[in-house]
């Protein structure tokens, strides 16, 4: 890593510990349990990549027309970067209460960890002999309430940013339409996944679209517009982070089943042992490999060596070349619309390139 | 209901209207699954008591200086009431999804209204053969989501809100300390009845004060303060808030357990069928009716027959006496706390009087 982005995430990291550690002031005055909550949901966020805060910062200097002006990023931008990184703990949370998932990363998430140590252990003056079923459900309560808080914590933030008004205003509307996006493509993921509705290949693009480019590149991106005076960017920006966002998704889903645990850190069995709707395999039915892939997908009792098969199936059968080619329109897409934009600054489009290229490495 | 009583509601009533409004149009630009779980939840949210709403109204009005100055509560005012009854409305759906409840106020909930139509209808594209148990999960998760929706909503609307800096500030500190004792309540909550921490009196009392009347009372009667300009008072204030706040909640509990539910529209088997860890029940478990209660409470079958009996065993051990006397010496302690405090408007007495006769009403 090139020394400017570690000073860079050195900045992210700080600010963010400064957010929690205000929290962590707050919530002692709640009473114990929300402490030990707080505390048990900052230590997960801060093992995050910083993804969203990394583009919002990167996008600002980017934007600056006068980078002399602003060698390093002011207080306000760093902690909306900060703010970014707590609402995308916030989602995570309650989707791995919806996911009914308890890792994260590779270790225990904030319900793993309660499960594990029975409930709060700050104040043991519990009877401690809860059922596996009463501890599990206090935990995934706990998850909610902790999204609660981390939602809350993101938005009010946000809201007292030391901003003009005009511009304090415009973050509001871009996070209330990211937080909208985000909980439709959930909506509809789950609506997938339980049967609900159909998951055609268009309808699961959109909702990889809706529920994670929403507020993981378009909103960081769009954030930076307003911060570095550049309304006049808003619907490029909008637009490019859109198919950036959905290619990372996709991205993510290939990493999900093809790549290395060791270094993306995920469960190499969750999304097939979960039979995730991703549009891998949505591209998969519609093949003469479908018989096969369907016979073992979802089974939550999935081994490796069937999970092995399962990965050659979905990439000779053309699903994993053809979620590969989408990757690809997608990024040259986010090039056409910023190339494209008169006014846009040089440097933004040398920003997105060194981006699209580094994440375009992620799935070789 | 006096005729000033009246106009307030209905300004209430058309100031939330219009914030979900808002909310729709932008619902509806995220897609048909929000915009068809907006229209649910905004449905619900319309048949509410607006308890905070007025709590709010009605303390602006009494700490009013010159009440000639503003006959009528401003737009902003009315617009910070709708926030309240919108993050009720938040808690609601959330603490719904905990207790697992698919009812409210004697109708289904936004859980049990997604339950009992197989999702959600508006684009009826799906399979339509989801299993009871993936509707179930379909549901409660659409509910996690949409009480993320109703509380970005809230923040947002308050964040919005046209005030002076100062103001506006000290409302979002006031927001962030009422969520967070909020969460602190429901996390304690789901720990007594999930058998994690001993449920004793003194921390069920903590409890009941956090969960309900941290938001119910205090915040209102702060946020009024402020709106009103009368920060002096915030002290006094939030101390009454908490004494009449844990009071209500206790007295919901009264009438859960023995209210009429022609009058009250809950479930007049719910609590006792939960096995629900109130103060009422805790106190019972100090007497010698014990036994026979335990017997009873917390039976998922428990018939009508059986319901009377147990709420005859509660009012004969004591418990409900001692409940009344805490309710009792709460109001007693709003009232000193009011009374003693220098600078506090005569109207303000005047009011927290009536409002407590009213409340003292509700369970004779």
């Amino acid at each position: 890593m090139a020394e400017a982005d570690s000073t860079r995430d050195d900045q992210i990291r700080a600010a963010l510990q400064v957010e929690l550690d205000h929290g962590a002031r707050r919530a002692a005055a709640a009473g114990p349990e929300v402490e030990e909550l707080w505390a048990l949901t900052s230590q997960s966020m801060l093992g995050g990549k910083l993804v969203r805060p990394r583009l919002l910062l990167d996008m600002v200097a980017a934007l600056a027309t006068d980078p002399a002006s602003s060698p390093s990023p002011s207080d306000e931008i760093l902690r909306a970067a900060a703010g970014l990184e707590i609402l995308h703990g916030a989602f995570l949370l309650h989707d791995d209460v919806i996911d009914e998932d308890t890792t994260r990363r590779g270790c225990d998430n904030v319900i793993g960890h309660l499960v594990r140590q029975g409930g709060l252990p700050a104040t043991g003056d519990g009877p401690a002999v809860s059922s596996p079923r009463s501890v599990l459900h206090f935990a995934r309560s706990a998850a909610i309430l902790a999204g609660d808080l981390l939602l809350t914590t993101a938005h009010l933030l946000l809201a007292r940013l030391g901003l003009a008004p005009a511009r304090r205003l415009a973050l509001l509307d871009l996070v209330e339409d990211a937080t909208l996006d985000t909980v439709a493509g959930e909506v509809m993921d789950v609506a997938f996944a339980d049967g609900i509705r159909a998951a055609e290949v268009e309808a699961v693009l959109d909702m990889t679209a809706r529920k994670t480019a929403a507020y993981t590149v378009e909103l960081p991106w769009r954030m930076a517009a307003v911060l570095a005076g550049r309304p006049d960017l808003d619907e490029p920006l909008r637009r490019a982070g859109r198919h950036v966002g959905l290619a990372y998704q996709l991205q993510d889903d290939l990493l999900s089943a093809f790549g290395d645990p060791a270094d993306h850190g995920k469960d190499p069995l969750s999304d097939l042992r979960e039979g995730k709707q991703t549009a891998l395999i949505v591209l998969a039915r519609g093949t003469d490999a479908w018989d096969r892939i369907r016979r073992d997908l979802g089974r939550p009792d999935l081994d490796a060596p069937a999970a092995d098969a399962l990965r050659a199936h979905l990439a000779e059968c053309g699903a994993r070349a053809e979620v590969e080619r989408i990757i690809a329109r997608e990024h040259r897409m986010a090039r056409e619309v910023l190339g494209g934009c008169e006014g846009m600054p040089p440097a933004v489009l040398g920003t997105v390139d060194a981006l699209l290229e580094r994440l375009e490495r992620r799935v070789r």
